[in-house]
Formats: structure tokens, C-alpha cells, sequence
């Protein structure tokens, strides 16, 4: 009906994605994923002849880069590192409230479920979380902040944890909790520079990191 | 064999316990329970005549208690909050590795592979997270910490994600630099009051541990 045959590549990743995110490798089948989808199971083995493993890679690249590009939308859109991150994390518990507790991260599930058989999926989910943290690290090395690596870690590590145990209490309180203490350690103390601009070493240091 | 009829009970729990923090729920079955534990099928029906439900939810209790045990043993090992927390982190990277990988949260991987549909085990699962938490914060309200709930859960919040994180790298990285930012943060800082030595109050519930 003059739908592009991408079309219905794209549909059947989104349809992945969505799933995947919401209850995990293990729960979801191609079958479901072709409903989701709209398409038939045909097309489905067309777009990806590898079935279930080449469509959950898909659909990994399309959550990884969607969190990559939410990520970088909330630093542009924030004065500070500190009030970016506060969005971002606001933007996750809206998120997570309004799907009814379904909709979390969107590779934590598939990541823990994945045994040591399945490296080339653990292998992209963790290569996403570092390109997340290192959109993060970004962020506050051009404030100046010292270790903003580890720094980045430990916030991502914080949001992750947060939704997991308010996913499964279903109630956003340990997310706003996480909240309050990823603000209040991205709070400049007395004795610390003050965060932003840019300072012009954050700048040289930033021209000095080779490209990943 | 001579072996007493809770013998298998236990021995059921606990192999379900080890299938579920290494697999998670969806990748475990019963027979590979009664398998792991040695049992015949026919004896886990007579133990859990519930099934995998009822199993799982015996399995939990098993998990949740034993993390609760070993909180409080590490805070009564250690001098302060903070030592006894980066001696817990430090447990839980040995694990990690030692395990190939698969050993992280016991908890973790079934909460968030739970749709909304499995409110029981949720529940149960969110009861131990909250329980954690509040040993961990009894441990910091002793030393006089402002805001001593928020503060655990930022904690137990930050050491899930860096298990999630290393888990999936197959990499302790992530990890230790949570247990790095974790230190950082219960560090006290010169505007701070010193925590410890431990208040009477604190002083009092460690000598009510039993010794392990």
C-alpha cells in the first residue's frame, strides 16, 4: 500500500525496542515482535534473515542511540551538567510512571538477562552504556569537574539502580531519592570551583582526547 | 539416604536461588531446579506444590536474607558505615568475577523481568530492596548522617547499576568506580560533623549481632 519496505525495517526494530525495554529478551519472540510490528512473519525473516539475535542487535542500536541522543538534547537544552541530568532523570520517572511501571531502561533487562553464551548482545548493550556515560563525562569535563569519567559512571550507575527498584516497587520514590543525591553531589560545595562555563583547561583537555 | 525431608526443601530454595541471580526467572525452569538441587520432580511438587510461583517466591526469601545478613555483618566488622560498605562492594566484585560474570544481584535480573501481571513476587522482591536499605541506613543514622534513608538509597541505587554495568562489560570497571564515588561520598568533607566513632545508640546494636 506504497509503504517503503524500510518502513517496515524500521517498525519491526521499534517494535523490538519497545518490547525488549519493557519485559526483556527472554518474554519477547519474533512472533510478538511481527505483531507489534504490523508486519508479517515473512517479511519479518526478509528484513532480518538471522531472526530473533539480528533483530534484538537492531533494536539495541535503536535504543543506545536514542538514550545517546536524549542525553545530548538535555545538555543542550540545560545551563549546567547539574540541571541536565536533573531533567533527564525527571524525563526517565514520567516515563516509568506513565507506562505503569513497564517502561524503564531500555537494555538493563536484556543486559542482565544475557548469560556469558551470548557476547555479541552483552558486548553492544555495554558498548551503549559507555557511550552514554561518555556523553556524560563530556559534559562535566567541559565544567571543569575533576574525574568526570568516574563521575559519569557513578551518576548512570545511581539512575540505573534507581529504576530498577522503583520499577519493581512500582512507585517513583526511589527514583526521586536517586534524584536528590545525584543533585546534591553535582552541587558545588564552598570549596570547589563553580561549575560552567567552560573553562578554558576543560576546553584544552577536551582537544586532547582521542576520539574512541 | 538418611537425609530429612527439609533437606530437599533447602536444598531446592537455595539451587533456585542460584539459577535465579545468575539466569534470571524467564531462563529458569523447574526441572533444571530439581536438577541443580538433586531432587526429583516429584519431591518439589510434594515442597512447593505451588510450582515455580511458590519456589521463586521461597528462593527470594532466601536471596533477600541473605543480603540482609551481610550488611549487617560487614557493618559490624568495620568500624564505620563507609568502610563497611567498600568492604561489601568489594565482596560483591570478587563474586562477580570469580563467577565468570554471571553472580551479580541475586534480585536484580527476575524484579525487572516481572511484568505488571507478577505483582506477588514484585512485592516481595521490592520488600527485600527496601530492607536492604534500611540496614544500610540504620548504619549511617548511627554515625549521625543527615538524611540517612535517602542517602542508602542512593547507595544500594549506585551499587546496582555498577553491578549491571560490570556484569555486562564482563569488566569490573564500572564497578569499582562506583565503589571510588561511593567512598568519595560517605568521605566526610571539612564543613561535615565526623562520623563515628559510633554513637551509643550504634554502639548498642552491634553488640545485639550475633557473630556469623
Amino acid at each position: 500500500m506504497g509503504r517503503r519496505p524500510t518502513d517496515a525495517r524500521n517498525r519491526l526494530a521499534a517494535a523490538a525496542a519497545a518490547l525488549l525495554r519493557d519485559r526483556g529478551y527472554h518474554a519477547t519472540g519474533v512472533k510478538e515482535i511481527a505483531a507489534k510490528a504490523r508486519v508479517p512473519m515473512g517479511s519479518l525473516y526478509f528484513h532480518f534473515p538471522g531472526g530473533k539475535q539480528e533483530l534484538v542487535l537492531s533494536a539495541v542500536t535503536e535504543s543506545g542511540s536514542g538514550i545517546d541522543a536524549a542525553i545530548d538534547q538535555a545538555i543542550s537544552l540545560h545551563p549546567t551538567a547539574r540541571h541536565a541530568v536533573a531533567a533527564f532523570i525527571d524525563h526517565l520517572a514520567n516515563t516509568l510512571e506513565t507506562s505503569g511501571y513497564e517502561t524503564g531502561c531500555p537494555l538493563a533487562t536484556t543486559g542482565l538477562e544475557l548469560g556469558v553464551g551470548d557476547d555479541p548482545l552483552a558486548a553492544a548493550i555495554s558498548s551503549w552504556f559507555r557511550s552514554w556515560t561518555s556523553h556524560l563525562a563530556e559534559a562535566f569535563a567541559a565544567e571543569g569537574r575533576p574525574d568526570a569519567e568516574q563521575l559519569a559512571t557513578f551518576v548512570l550507575s545511581a539512575v540505573e539502580g534507581g529504576l530498577l527498584l522503583a520499577r519493581v516497587a512500582r512507585d517513583l520514590g526511589p527514583l526521586r531519592q536517586v534524584a536528590a543525591g545525584v543533585d546534591r553531589l553535582l552541587t558545588p560545595t564552598a570549596g570547589d570551583a563553580e561549575p560552567g562555563p567552560p573553562s578554558d583547561e576543560a576546553a584544552d583537555r577536551r582537544a586532547d582526547v582521542p576520539a574512541p
